[in-house]
């Protein structure tokens, strides 16, 4: 699993050229992304500046000595490579297992191109196999979990290891919500964009064009 | 204007009974009702507990002696009362003025009853007199105010009277939206649900359906 998820981070890093302002995402997969990128840059002197999509993502790439802007310091950016929890045939995904989906989502909504890279274990006929993350504001997120819990969602909080409640680097909880498969992904997205508390959800629907997949067989390319 | 904010503030005061528990909304209207209600457990023995909607309001709901919860620590909250920037003809307002709109909307989604006292300056044909208070996730949102800028929507920040970025009790920025005349609040509210990086907004369409509006002819009751 590594293997592969380190040969798609490698290939996606070949989209990247000298002079890009590159979204860097977030979660192991992506991570080799980011190594990669490091490793260009020390290796070929590739020029690029990173805008990061988690603090964690920051400290990696601080690390390898990849030049940082917030999304707030650049004009636009230019590519940004993430990894993906789940996808379906129509390349709508399921992300924020690494608790990050509002940063990433942030990122890839003022990118001109957005790559997923994945193992082929992600794909899916119907997205729900995966829970859908939802970052919602902690005042109220107990009535929010109960009316999750109303209309069937099977809600959980995201728990850290010590037993805590999950507080995602913008200052919110996540509830995680267990549909098993999901009909129609724009709709469930639409309902909780609409829903008082959430602040952002898992769901990416219709966001990339472009999803990098590693396999057994090797490594192909999905593109819409 | 402080004379019809009072009566206005101990008028919906009346509606509340012993047993109650009662959102506290925020402002300088509201203030007067939470000011009535302190007077009445005090003087009448009411036994109520009450739901802030700010920090504000909490601090002043502590001082006047109610017992307070958090919206998480009830089952429900029967009666909410709060001010309101603007109203229009079938009862949608724009609320935001005092930065709390994300606590006063999550407690007012909660509320079995849901009251405006407003002075009828308040009143208008159209709403867009009043800017559009949008709260926002910090990282991204210069990306976002130039979104706003280029659709036309006259973006300004809320300031602090020391010159910074007014940060909410939620930790999130306030953009200001001046539109002028709002053709649809429906249409406006669902693109903001929709845009990433935006938690909230001002626009509370058909929430209430009562208001108490003081004039100079007395006090009277919009109701739907």
């Amino acid at each position: 699993m590594e293997k592969l998820k380190k040969e798609v981070g490698k290939k996606a890093a070949e989209y990247v050229e000298s002079g890009m302002i590159v979204g860097l995402g977030t979660g192991s997969t992506a991570a080799f992304f980011v190594e990669e990128l490091g490793r260009r840059i020390k290796e070929e002197g590739l020029k690029v500046i990173g805008v990061t999509t988690s603090h964690a993502t920051s400290a990696q790439a601080k690390a390898l000595g990849i030049p940082l802007k917030s999304i707030d310091e650049v004009s636009h950016v230019d590519l940004t490579v993430d990894g993906a929890d789940e996808i379906d045939h129509q390349l709508n995904g399921i992300k924020g297992g690494g608790a990050a989906l509002l940063m990433e989502k942030i990122v890839a909504t003022y990118s001109k191109d957005y790559i997923w890279i994945v193992d082929e274990g992600k794909l899916s006929t119907h997205l729900g196999s995966f829970k859908v993350p939802v970052e919602v504001i902690p005042y109220g997120s107990e009535q929010l979990f109960r009316q999750f819990k109303e209309v069937g969602y099977a809600p959980t909080w995201r728990m850290s290891t010590s037993g805590e409640k999950v507080v995602t680097d913008m200052q919110h909880y996540i509830i995680d919500l267990h549909i098993d498969k999901i009909e129609d992904p724009a709709t469930l997205a639409h309902e909780l964009d609409c829903t008082v508390g959430v602040v952002e959800h898992g769901l990416f629907n219709n966001m990339v064009k472009k999803v990098i997949v590693a396999g057994t067989d090797g490594v192909r390319i999905i593109e819409k």
